[in-house]
């Protein structure tokens, strides 16, 4: 009998969930990793420093940004990954993909944070965002028809996480038409302010029953 | 029935001690990474390339400040961890919160380095410690009230963490208070004194009955 | 009675696959590292940053070349591993050699980007692909040899891994020669297809049945 | 009841593995990143990036050796570690001291590249093996004292690891010894002949025995 290679490979949903959780903790740290330290001449004053500090101040605005990005999307994928019961190698091939994507978002942070007032820096972040949620979403709706979820996993789990990443990149494009319309700072300020309600959750707010 | 996403998000702590594993990883190795290799003449000698490592003496003392550091919360974490049965996702956002100040310290370190008599400096690197302990702390007190503890873990585990963290506050605080009053060089000795107490715990000293 | 080391060396199948997978994972994050973000000055318009991003073109063609070529490897090697019942020393030493030849992609895709059409980084990068799909080779040769397959695991298995490795590693090869007699963007673009074609393995083409 | 802290402390073994997968993945893929790559100017030919690439020979040299070097550790390690059963605090931290000191390799790595006549530098690249082993011997001492290890495992496990750790380090020695007296170029063949011994462990050899 002749087995087809495509068959036998990439089964193992650990291994994916092993390689993205290492991808994520580099990028992670990535971020910081191209904060510059400023190196100021020996016997400086704790003022020099401070200024130098100030200096980078889009630097820690983007990392607190990215960091929020990163946050969202690994708990995405993982939420995804715990619904799923196998793997194959199609499902192996979209989760590289979102890994590739993920992978970018040192580079897009990088030039954000060195262009903060020009919009094309903006809108090549955001669509960082936006393809890393496509993708997640094809993920899921590849999983479903393909039959890879976990038994009693109802539709319902589906419409949450369909609702999740089309509400999350509605919100995300009202970012995107702000940078072009007003500008980029009030831009991110809004992206980082969407992305905290998500990470928070506030109990108070209707926003987080969806 | 519609599912809230929310309800459905983050309950895997394998990925979390996976993601935090990786992070910290990257963290130790990149504190060596900022150390620049001198590159000297070719046929230089033993003693040019002698005094060129000598001046690398502050990266040295803050390696070791900081992989001490590292660690000490690694093992703080990796406890907690060992108590926790589930999770949740407002668990998995206080981890990614404790991972996001842990993953600035290759930045505070070398800002240390480059700048090790500035007071600012050192303030810095005390904030960055004071942070994680206190996000140690919120996760533990969260832990406990969102009822996510194994069972048979009796009051008295919470209590000795508890104790541990407001120790170990304690300690760093009078390093910061003797960087303030008699200078940087001093108070990093003292707080890598704290810490060497921390990780080798001997056996004649009171204090590892704490 | 006396025991030799070489007989209780290594015999741990998951940690050679978390080894692999942490160095994969940084190896995918480099090869995005090594692109230097494009720093205008402040106040820069819109097209003078895309005129700079689109001077790294080279280098987002090599990353998705990279990219590929990573997670071709990284798939191959885990359906491997997912037949192999237990490790011992040689089989781990095999691997490491797989893995210290997988780390010099960062090396290899930077080599290309940066002299993209010179032959020799193409021949160079050939060679990378090449020595990895060898070590492939020998490990599976290797693991049949001394028994360290998994039950039930028929020939017919070895023969879709072998007949898998053998077609890329031609097409490849096919490749070399488009670089050596035509150019280097050419031979860049039929290696990208290539990979595309193993990716994706679309059901219309005859090419997955293999 | 009172706990005390340290009781309670650093039990898990696998999240000590985990970490040292990542830490060494990292330093493996680092000694590669540090590997300069050649930017010729645009139409540059074959020669010139060969000649570019041949200067780079102390480098390759440097990553084979280190390669070589982070691969026996971490197989030693590993070794160590499968005999183990449980982990306490101090073993943890024994666990990254060696860590800290495996972390130090891309630098003695590089040190060693960019001053490669230079015998401190070979001599510093040694010390970073002698320690390395050093902490490896202390860790299996101390898990034997500590009844840390598996039931079943005899006194002859001990005993090859501990000849197999003097045999390594009596030669790695004689390689400081051949830099002191002859050079470092010869050192360093030396050192990867005996490296390449321990990963081939060729059958003809009588060494493997041992």
């Amino acid at each position: 009998m002749t087995v087809v290679y495509n068959q036998i490979a990439n089964r193992s949903l650990e291994r994916i969930g092993a390689l993205s959780d290492g991808l994520f903790a580099i990028a992670m740290t990535l971020i910081v990793l191209e904060i510059q330290v400023p190196q100021l001449p020996h016997g400086s004053t704790d003022e020099a420093l401070a200024t130098a500090l100030v200096g980078l101040g889009p630097r820690f605005v983007t990392y607190l940004l990215s960091f929020l990005t990163l946050g969202i999307f690994w708990n995405g994928q993982q939420t995804q990954l715990s619904y799923i019961d196998r793997a194959n190698r199609d499902l192996a091939w979209l989760e590289l993909v979102f890994l590739a994507i993920i992978a970018l978002f040192p580079f897009t942070t990088s030039l954000l944070a060195e262009n903060i007032d020009v919009r094309l820096a903006l809108g090549l972040y955001w669509l960082n965002i936006f393809v890393s949620g496509l993708i997640l979403y094809a993920i899921w709706t590849y999983a479903e028809r393909a039959r890879l979820l976990r038994d009693r996993t109802g539709p319902e789990v589906g419409a949450a996480i369909r609702r999740r990443i089309g509400l999350a990149q509605l919100l995300y494009f009202v970012g995107l038409v702000i940078g072009i319309v007003v500008g980029t700072y009030p831009a991110i300020a809004w992206i980082v302010l969407v992305q905290l309600n998500f990470a928070i959750a506030p109990r108070i707010w209707r926003l987080h029953k969806i």
